[in-house]
């Protein structure tokens, strides 16, 4: 099998286990209250692609971890990152209705409940890593909780979709850095939570595993903007050029289509470099960092 | 002094305490993104009573703990209250434009910064407890996560709100089972983790407690049900009646005004039981239950 062929099977491994995972720790259908257990399982199954729990699989397995052993990490990450869609698409926010090829969680469960869905998702994450079944030790458990906070807080994602909001990202620079919260703090905390729950502490190669997560959110990003505007609604899943529409700074408008693609392809080799130095088993996170400037949604 | 005004001098210690470590560690005004920083702390600052915090004091100072061993965990049910009433005041909830006496933070800041603050506030929380330069063995600090998480999430605050938007609560049992939820949760949470950080490991202590914070909520709530019909709007430091207006149920209108009182009265007494049979000192926590049914707004 070509490397590609040897991640899609992988892939398509984590994303039944993560979605086991989920579905044994989400409030069970019809669990009272009855709509906002609705509403978060809604929220978090669908045609997701969860590369966020990949990048803890592969970090975790590259450095010797079970499968097993990367669940509960792999399910936080996601919490976390269907938390964040819920919020970003209301209307006071992004706007967005359509969300992987479905109504948004507010245009199904209405507003109110979608800010209670994505309070709801935060906390089951935080809940999860803290748990005493999980068999990491009591250190661990604690450093995976700070790495995921941060990530998701006034430092890391809040602050990077703060600065989306206000539009005031007119620079390449001021785009890295809003990306970088945005996008990358979660994709950092992916592969270091992974890492950390294969019982890696060497700060050197935690540092290096986030420098090349940070990057890798810059590619992502980058690749999502081309995508956003050059692909179909379909396949999106979302509206076509919607960010766009809402004059919100992209590497597209900043940069224009050629420097963007320039962009994307020099982030692409600087993730490839970042991790070509790690001392671990990086296959599976190379060919992860392949996919994302090969994907066409 | 009185019973009362000892109580006052502490609390007001207190409020200093968790005030100034919220000083510490929220972010800085003016640290980017500059207007979440700033909603944060316009979220997090101002005449509140720090109720929680009191809680987090006087059950860990009745089983022997310090101040300082007690300011983070009374920082963390602050700043997860905090966000609570951050996104229960935006439109699409329950829509108040005043909140301690000052316009809320969707009405300062806007709808979407209000949603990332109330989302930063919650990360947040979970990042102080599991600082390492708390000082708790790692043990507890998992616990207090674990705690904290459960009692915001869809089991707790998250899942109580969401039963009051529904409107479904129309029985006296009913009401209970939502306001368990919604305020008793995070109180109860408030005095198990004062109970955790000053070492408390008895399963029937911590039990014991929540049971008396679950039923102080109750006892919180009608009086806070009650104080919304008959309060003046500038003490209440929100509209009068603003409950009602809503249609939503409150122990007024499913009981009336007469046996809601009596209501009050009686969950006092169960959470002043409650309390009595603990093996610890109980002197504060009696205080500050007796403050819930004597308090004017």
């Amino acid at each position: 099998m070509t490397g590609s062929a040897v991640l899609t099977e992988r892939w398509s491994h984590w994303r039944q286990r993560v979605d086991d995972c989920l579905e044994q720790h989400l409030p069970a259908a019809g669990m009272e209250p009855a709509m906002l257990s609705e509403a978060m399982r809604y929220a978090v199954f669908g045609t997701g692609k969860r590369f966020r729990a990949a990048l803890v699989y592969a970090a975790g397995e590259g450095l010797g971890a079970t499968p097993t052993e990367l669940d509960l990490p792999a399910c936080a990450v996601e919490l976390v990152h269907a938390f964040s869609l819920v919020h970003d698409d209301l209307p006071a926010m992004d706007d967005d209705d359509l969300r992987r090829g479905k109504p948004s969680c507010h245009v199904a469960f209405g507003e109110a409940t979608a800010i209670l869905t994505g309070d709801a998702l935060q906390s089951l994450a935080f809940d999860l890593l803290a748990r005493e079944s999980s068999g990491y030790s009591a250190q661990t458990r604690l450093d995976m909780v700070r790495i995921l906070a941060q990530a998701t807080g006034s430092s890391g994602m809040a602050g990077g979709q703060a600065i989306d909001l206000s539009g005031s990202a007119s620079s390449k620079t001021a785009l890295e850095t809003m990306h970088r919260m945005k996008t990358g703090a979660l994709i950092a905390a992916s592969v270091q939570l992974g890492a950390r729950a294969a019982g890696a502490e060497d700060p050197a190669l935690l540092e290096g595993l986030s420098r090349y997560g940070l990057v890798l959110g810059l590619t992502f990003q980058v690749t999502d903007d081309i995508l956003d505007e050059t692909s179909e609604t379909a396949a999106l899943g979302k509206m076509r050029g919607s960010d766009r529409r809402q004059h919100k700074p992209t590497y597209l408008t900043v940069l224009g289509e050629a420097p963007a693609r320039r962009a994307a392809a020099q982030y692409h080799q600087r993730a490839r470099e970042a991790l070509a130095g790690l001392p671990m088993d990086v296959t599976a996170l190379m060919a992860l960092t392949d996919f994302v400037t090969s994907r066409h949604h």
